[in-house]
């Protein structure tokens, strides 16, 4: 098999390490992961933890192109990769950048992030799914769902505008360590309560703090099922996200990249607001979001070559 | 001094346990407090904490009244008292609850906390300190800053209405266990950027999460002071909670009871939207409360034991 590998995609976060081996026609040979997120990582050993997972793909002897995307390329990272700023194209090859490492059967490429000046906002990892999702769709209303949801503006094929809520954070943070987290600690799903959070936000965002009290309270004062006053929570923090993007909700179709689960709940909160949706599993979009960075790094290097031996 | 003490007024929270000795024309002759707030204490050794604090106080073969305010009348308290319900008098006699306990020198009533059954709110502790402010004011709008806010209507004598708002839980949330930890650890305090905050949540509070975010992005492109992001941090929140207030803010006057610091700076935010407040410190209003409650307690068992007499 190790022959066959032409190159290695690589989606390193925060809190994960996903590999995949690839051939020349971009066809997945092999797939492998670690906990060794960016968070995770002591002592700036990133090419250790890397090696560690994909080092069966390896042959001395052979230089096999690495291409990663996501916090890798940040502060915390590996190397801090400089942002590409909108509008701009995602996954462009003259942005990427080359991290210098010890073991010579590698030789590494970052994605870099881009950033949003005027709306000072950033993404690291979200612009190698919107170059995947790029692979079809040309224009589109983007929603990446997450700890950090990014909503997404695409018009000929270039990010244009974005913004990022802190949901997923929000709904960790108060699930896990307020004060109601007492009233919201059963798992199990009330589609009703989330859909009145989500429209009790959508419609009075300035209440928000005011209806996490009330979840504790109408537990105190009525014993409302921990699970509903969870899906209500959801509901309310993801409808605050909705009132937040509704300069991207003017038209009535929305591309979602992210886990199933949660491309789900959006796409039920968004059929509230009459919001059409199109899902697409994040892990899946990334793959693309790399085959389409490393396509585009060979096209250059192509006419590179060509360049060079005319 | 013992001998002069004739009632001992405490007030019970989370974090703390505040305790003052009276004499009976409601001069404080002593206080003493303890870290053994609800929270702290361990199987339900409730009557030892309290002791612990008040015992140099107390003489063997006489009784000394205690009242006791806040979360010692909750779930997790020594007893759950059940709420008075609006529109009702703050700290009514006939409502207190008498703690059975072991050691002969006290006898202990709990003032019960207020539900508002309409807008599913709670407060315990705040209507001790209303019940202080009606010693001066018989009509207001109240806001009480602080881990839970509370903004309340008064209304010739009684508490009309109140939501809660968690803006003090937030901040510490957002400061001490989010991601954006990272760009508000700084202390100090810049006026301008408390000011944008406040007024872009009051204006715009659906863009709160969004808000969270570009104060990480801001540190990250451009560096910028993280005590100006943290003072920006508290008036995104405070600019939210007077957004999802503003049915308390049709009249230009507040009352404020909290901290002198919260005092403050809520004082600067509403002073944004032309609101005038005057300010009253929390603990010297709880003790008039306490007072307040004493007091009705006094007139209902003179007027009994009139009434028996006669």
């Amino acid at each position: 098999m190790n022959q066959n590998i032409c190159w290695i995609g690589v989606d390193w976060g925060i809190t994960h390490l996903r590999c995949y081996a690839l051939n020349d026609e971009g066809n997945l040979l092999d797939s492998a992961s670690s906990k060794d997120g960016i968070n995770k990582i002591k002592d700036a050993k990133f090419e250790e933890a890397l090696l560690t997972v994909i080092d069966p793909w390896l042959e001395s002897g052979k230089v096999t192109p690495v291409l990663a995307c996501g916090m890798v390329g940040s502060r915390n990272g590996w190397l801090e990769t400089p942002f590409q700023k909108t509008p701009c194209r995602p996954c462009d090859y003259e942005q990427f950048v080359r991290i210098t490492c010890n073991d010579s059967r590698i030789k590494i490429y970052v994605i870099p992030g881009v950033a949003n000046l005027k709306q000072i906002d950033l993404m690291r990892g979200e612009e190698t799914q919107l170059a995947g999702l790029l692979c079809d769709i040309d224009s589109a209303i983007v929603c990446l769902p997450g700890t950090h949801s990014k909503w997404v503006q695409i018009k000929d094929g270039r990010i244009e505008k974005f913004s990022t809520f802190i949901s997923g954070e929000l709904f960790d943070l108060m699930s896990n360590k307020s004060m109601i987290r007492y009233s919201v600690n059963k798992d199990g799903w009330d589609n009703n309560a989330f859909t009145e959070g989500v429209l009790s936000s959508f419609k009075t965002p300035e209440l928000l703090s005011n209806s996490f009290f009330k979840l504790r309270a109408d537990d105190l004062m009525h014993n409302i099922d921990h699970a509903a006053l969870r899906s209500k929570l959801s509901g309310l923090i993801i409808g605050l996200e909705l009132a937040g993007a509704k300069d991207y909700l003017k038209e009535q179709n929305v591309q979602l990249i992210g886990e199933p689960v949660l491309n789900n709940l959006y796409s039920i909160a968004l059929s509230l607001l009459k919001v059409e949706t199109s899902a697409h599993n994040a892990s899946q979009i990334t793959l693309s979001g790399l085959k389409y960075g490393f396509n585009s790094m060979q096209k250059y290097l192509g006419s590179e070559q060509k360049g060079n031996n005319g």
